[in-house]
């Protein structure tokens, strides 16, 4: 198991000489993960965030028609002014399982709030793992209870709860960056799970970031959008979202920086940081995607509309040939021709380019007579970037993606429950 | 290699006590398929059909904005009122082959017509294979000559057809159905080369079918582009099309049966038959589709218009973890729920009814205590249907589907060009 990442670690050491890569390495958090036993495999399945002064917040939900009990609950929950804490259980996606199930996710909140004098309103929740199995919920509120007493802003405790989210993950997915703003350094750390299944279900991505900035919660739900949308929404596994995806950032204020009310230099800095942490946090999930062994970045530029440059971006990270290309480390041009030509999305082949690695593949309607030895050692780097041009406008926008396996199909055909 | 299907065997012993299940055996029609050498095996790759009294025709071709030249030449041609011949090549796509590629389509039209006595507008054209390679149009103008010499009548020059326009096709698919249309009996015949891939390229579909009715060249494309709509159509492997995919049929009028010249009780007993032709050359399709083992059929009911009933019953189709499961007889309820959810058709979770191989498996917002190892061994069968209600309204329809293996990632990942 990986604590962070070893790119990360100089930054790690700051005045305090402690390195610290996870969520608590932001003031004013604590955090706890353990073992409830929903797990049949005594694995931790049951995390807690912590913020004793309360912090602002704001959270991003699956899109999917079909969503989670968490998810309804945690749609209520993000409207309280002041957020304390989060729950998140693994093992089971409490989806799927209707009245009772609801029933049970406010009992968590419930009991959150009883351990650590809050009002069930002030905790935000969310699930991954089975669903259409029923929530066994004395195990989680003993389990949360463990939790409570285990909070701890230790790097150990960050740790723990980037464990205790993972379903089959290979390993806990952790950044952190810190800026300095207005003379003032911030520390934004996340932790994600990643788009693991677990038979008889689905992808489900829990998102987890936390901040000591101070800033204005509606100021924070817009930068959050943002980062969101332009790296964890940016990424298709599948190409589907499930039932629980739940994305949060709670910012405590410890960091004491005058407050981010409204745009400006401060609001920028803090929104670029936190696009670049959610795009680790992306990346990780692709390259920890089940069977992954890859990742690539779709660019798409020379669109007629930003929705077209994505559609277009979007097809050719979904297409399953171009995901066995990749993965055989094939620079097959036509299937990637063959994906935007198939999307709906306006252009002439004859005014379309496509470069494989920064190597010009297919140019004015026909493949130029590239070097396909040299394309081909570029594919089989860890991540690496198809440019398509449109040459149709000036839009653009990108997607990523990653490989696919036999080890995706092992994992999804095989395991059964 | 099958010559025709054990079960249709019966049906071919007719009149002249000879099985013929190929596309000879509509009255009017000669058939060949040669090695032309373009295929580096040395497999056959070049196919030609000949109705010397000419014939009515009707063709469909991919939505893909990137079209091969053959898709280009053939829109062209099918304008023509009588067809006489078609012709089509496997191993070499000529796609993306620029002004050059579109000569030599019209080049191989113009060959025919002159071995043929035809006007090049009078023959159709297709091609599937590698995209983006130069067609050697020597070997197709000799293959061509060779195939014009071989064209007979015989169930073997039918076959030889079958096999010509195959790529990595396990075996030629080929289908025959007879009807009697007021008093007389009427022949249609097809073959359909399946969901292949060349490296370094994509999925091509060609469908050739015959018959000996004689029907006005307007009904014959309206009662086509039914039958296409309603099979071939609705079959995804992918989920995409090719930039070659073509479907043609050609009547000869042999049969001598009164022409069918509008809408009526002939025309809906052609239209019903050729959908039954067709259906079946779909499925042979979705069986042999790279490292399929078995299909299924997405049923959606309940829906609130047929657009949405597509929608749904395509998305779970294409679905990949859905096509896993299936590949491992896994009655993964979840999947299927959250593929639907996924895709913005409209319908609430707690009116949605799921049945897997006509058990219930979801109903009221949560899973049935269904039996699942009796619906796991109905999932190990050949062809099962999931039939889902969205309890929204009365609109209806349905997609085929096949699993996702690793011997799929094996050919499209794996071997190289």
């Amino acid at each position: 198991m990986l604590l962070y990442r070893d790119d990360i670690i100089p930054q790690l050491h700051g005045e305090h000489g402690m390195a610290n890569g996870t969520i608590t390495a932001a003031k004013g958090f604590l955090a706890a993960g353990i073992a409830s036993g929903v797990k049949v495999s005594g694995k931790p399945d049951l995390g807690l965030v912590y913020c004793p002064q309360g912090a602002t917040a704001a959270a991003m939900f699956t899109t999917n028609n079909v969503v989670a009990a968490s998810v309804k609950v945690c749609k209520q929950h993000i409207r309280t002014s002041r957020i304390f804490a989060a729950v998140v259980n693994s093992g089971n996606a409490n989806a799927c399982t209707g009245t009772t199930g609801l029933a049970a996710a406010k009992v968590m909140c419930a009991k959150v709030g009883k351990e650590l004098e809050l009002k069930p309103e002030q905790v935000l929740i969310a699930s991954t793992g089975i669903i259409g199995h029923k929530l066994p919920i004395k195990k989680v509120t003993d389990g949360i209870a463990m939790a409570a007493a285990a909070l701890s802003n230790s790097a150990k405790a960050g740790l723990d709860f980037a464990k205790a989210i993972m379903t089959t993950d290979n390993r806990p997915k952790q950044a952190i960056r810190k800026v300095t703003i207005a003379g003032v350094e911030i520390t934004l750390a996340g932790t994600v799970k990643g788009a693991g299944m677990i038979a008889p279900n689905m992808a489900t991505t829990i998102c987890m970031i936390t901040t000591d900035a101070a800033i204005k919660r509606k100021m924070l739900g817009r930068a959050f959008k943002a980062a969101i949308g332009a790296s964890l929404n940016r990424l298709t596994v599948d190409g589907h979202q499930s039932t629980n995806d739940t994305a949060m950032i709670l910012a405590s204020g410890a960091a004491e920086n005058r407050t981010i009310s409204k745009p400006g230099a401060a609001f920028n800095a803090f929104s670029a940081v936190l696009l670049d942490l959610t795009t680790d946090l992306a990346k990780q999930m692709a390259l920890d995607a089940e069977g992954a062994t890859r990742m690539f970045t779709v660019e798409v530029v020379g669109a007629s509309s930003k929705p077209q440059a994505f559609k277009a971006a979007r097809v050719v990270a979904d297409y399953d040939l171009v995901k066995c290309a990749i993965h055989g480390a094939d620079p097959n041009w036509g299937r990637i021709i063959c994906a935007v030509g198939s999307c709906g999305v306006r252009f002439h082949p004859d005014k379309l380019t496509c470069k494989i690695g920064g190597v010009i593949v297919f140019r004015g309607g026909r493949p130029t007579s590239f070097d396909r030895a040299r394309v081909r050692k570029i594919m089989t780097q860890k991540e690496h970037t198809i440019w398509i041009d449109l040459g149709m406008g000036k839009a653009k926008d990108f997607c990523y993606g990653c490989d696919l396996s036999r080890e995706y199909i092992t994992i999804n055909a095989d395991y059964h429950t």
